[in-house]
Formats: C-alpha cells, sequence, structure tokens
C-alpha cells in the first residue's frame, strides 16, 4: 500500500456498467515524510474519504478485494483514512 | 485508474484470435494537471472511445474485468469517458 | 499492451517443465513514434512472430491468458504482429 | 520478493473492514547493497517484525497468500524477517 | 521476462511457513546487452540455480505458476538456466 493526499475528483459520466456509482478520486503519491512524490492514481473510495484526507491506498488486483471493488474493473482503491505516521519514533502526520 | 488521452490506433492482422474484434487504441498517460506525462499504453475499449477524447484507463489484471475484455489477454482497457477533473476544486479538464 | 521490436533469441536448455517449447523472445520495447524506449522484455509468441517484426505484447496476468501460456509461468507475451499505427491520423509505422 | 527496512507505522482509525487488526509497517527498499532505494511500502506483517528489522517483502497479488492477508486487500507484505544476506560470496548484511 | 545473474543468498530463519524450503537468491537485472540494469529481486528457484548463473525470471502473479511456488506469496521465480541469446544475429551471451 502507499500513501497519497486525495485532491480532486474525476466525473465520467459515460463509463463500464461495472463502476456505476464509484466516487473517483485523485490521489497524489505521498513519500515517507509527507512529500509529495510526483505520482498520481484515479481511485475508487471504499471508506468516504474527502478532498484533502491522508489516505492508505491499495493498487493491481488487490484493489479488487474490498466490498466496493469486488469482480470490477478497479486497480487502485483508497482502503483507510490515515490518522497519523511515525518513522523512528518520529512523528510525520497527525490528521 | 489513470488518466490519458486517445491519440492514435493500431492495426493488427495476424493475433491471438481471443482478441479479434478489439479496437486498438494509443493512449497518452497524462499527469494530474493535464499534461502529457510520456507513457502510453495500447488499450482494449469497453466505451466507445475516440481519438482526441480524454478517458480513464485500467491496467493489469483489472483490465479483464470489463464485459469486453474478461479473461481475455488485456493488460490496459478504457473504462470512461472523461467529462471533467477538478484538483483543489479547480476545474483541470472539462470536456 | 506495449508495442515492442523483436530483436533476438534467448536459448535455456534448463528450465521450468511448464515452458517446454516455447519460442522465448527479446522483444525491445517501443515508444509512440517508434523509437526504443529503453526497456525490454524476453517473451513468449502467442502468434508466430520473428526477428525484425514490430509487435504488441501484453504483460503481467494476462500475459497467462493465450491459449500457448494459460496457467504457466509467463509474465510477457507476443499478441499480435502489428500491420501498421497512427497517431493523430499520421502513420508512425507500416509493415 | 525485495529487501527492506522497517522504519515506521501507520495508524488508521477508519478503514476497510477487512484490514481490522494488521499492523500497517513502513518499510523502506534496501538495494543489493543494504543502501535506501529511494522507495517504500506500507506492508501488512505475517512474522512480528518490528522497527528496525531487514525483512523481505513481496508485492502484487503475491502479498495475499499468506494467512494473514488472503482474500484480503494487501498488495504489500512481510514474509521474512533477514539474517544475513551475501553478494559474490561478501557479507553485505548480518541481523 | 526478464534476464538476470544470480549474485547472492539471503538467510532468513523467521518466515512465512509458505515459504519454508525456499532457496532465496539475489538476481540482478541485465539489459538485453548483458550489462547490469540496475534493479534486482530476490527470487524463488523453480530449476536449481546457482551464483553467477544468468537466468530468465518471471514476476508478478506469474512466479506463482510453477510446481515450486503454486499459491504460496512468490513475486518473483527462475524459471529457467540460459544458455545463450542472440541479439539481431549477434551473440550477446554463452554460457
Amino acid at each position: 500500500m502507499l500513501l497519497g493526499r486525495v485532491t480532486g475528483t474525476v466525473v465520467a459520466s459515460r463509463k463500464e456498467p461495472l463502476i456505476e456509482g464509484w466516487k473517483l478520486l485523485v490521489v497524489r503519491q505521498l513519500d515517507a515524510e509527507n512529500r509529495e512524490a510526483g505520482g498520481y492514481v484515479v481511485a475508487a473510495d471504499a471508506v468516504g474519504a474527502g478532498v484533502g484526507e491522508v489516505v492508505l491506498y491499495a493498487t493491481g488486483s488487490s484493489a479488487r478485494n474490498t466490498e466496493t471493488t469486488r469482480d470490477r474493473p478497479c486497480d487502485a482503491v483508497i482502503m483507510a483514512i490515515v490518522d497519523e505516521w511515525e518513522i523512528g519514533g518520529r512523528e510525520v502526520y497527525r490528521k
């Protein structure tokens, strides 16, 4: 899994029927020091995340192992909203 | 999933029988600010996209979870045509 | 899927029994403008490609969804021989 | 699999129910010479690793093939604590 | 699949039970010209490879499709020992 910040939303009216009803969020990847790492994904959301929140997301086939995404064409899913993380005992982020 | 722009088409007469009938589209990856990010994929198309359109595509095993591609050797599929996307409340793209 | 050019062959007499009989081809990745992109894969061949040909190949689990490779330890397969591709209405490659 | 060093922990109270109870560890990737390679993952832990330990981790769908993670949305798992590794007969790391 | 050179070994006494008995080998990735490409993996071994040998390895879910690794948390496996490879009719490597 990777850490990311939800920064935006994507709207698409014409789409594969199996993804109807998903909120599609733009998630920018963070490095382990809470800096933007350059990459992003558009993720489905299994936990009700909103713009600005720091989240944990899974990619690849693992992204299909949530209630929301099972057997659907999803390769990235937000699976947790992060409260805090520490590196070497030092707090890097707190919500 | 990632954002991309359909920029071209590939024609192949000799191919694995399981992909017969697919439209094969060249999709250039976009970054979150609607700039070309350098990469591309050749994707199958589950939604009837055309050259010039901005799309959302899935890669990896997830690309086999649409009606068009199920159980076929597909590692990239266009799954939505994007109407608009926003970053931090700012509109980055509108169709 | 990605575009590549078949540039060579690999011979291996001692190998996992499930891949016996495969032709193993070195495929250099091409970018969307038909330039070598730096990467390569050694791919199984589902369509009878030869050295010098431009091909379309799939990677990851999708590479196991052809007749040749099903349920075998294959992470890259040539699935089509490319006749031509166009970018923005301009012909980039013709066989 | 890749070698990494456990450097931190992530706390998330709101999460996909299928990952309840996991310890979420920040693992920095090491290169073959035991230097930090720049990347990281947040991994589930199948072996009881702690901060500071050098571990072996698997990514992608393989990360779901441990007791801890089976059929859950996990794309990175710590599967061993490394005692030592050698390159060319030279000891690079010993616990 | 990719070409690599086996350069070392990893020892781990505390590990996920499903990988008990595996020889864990450090494999440095080679480019198509037999130069080290910078990356590495720690791979399971399906063919009895030793340090110094040039091998072909598969990654991702395909690494679980050998006798040795089926249904186990393996994302990289050595599946052949390379005898030789050619690029454009020129021999790049012979054992």
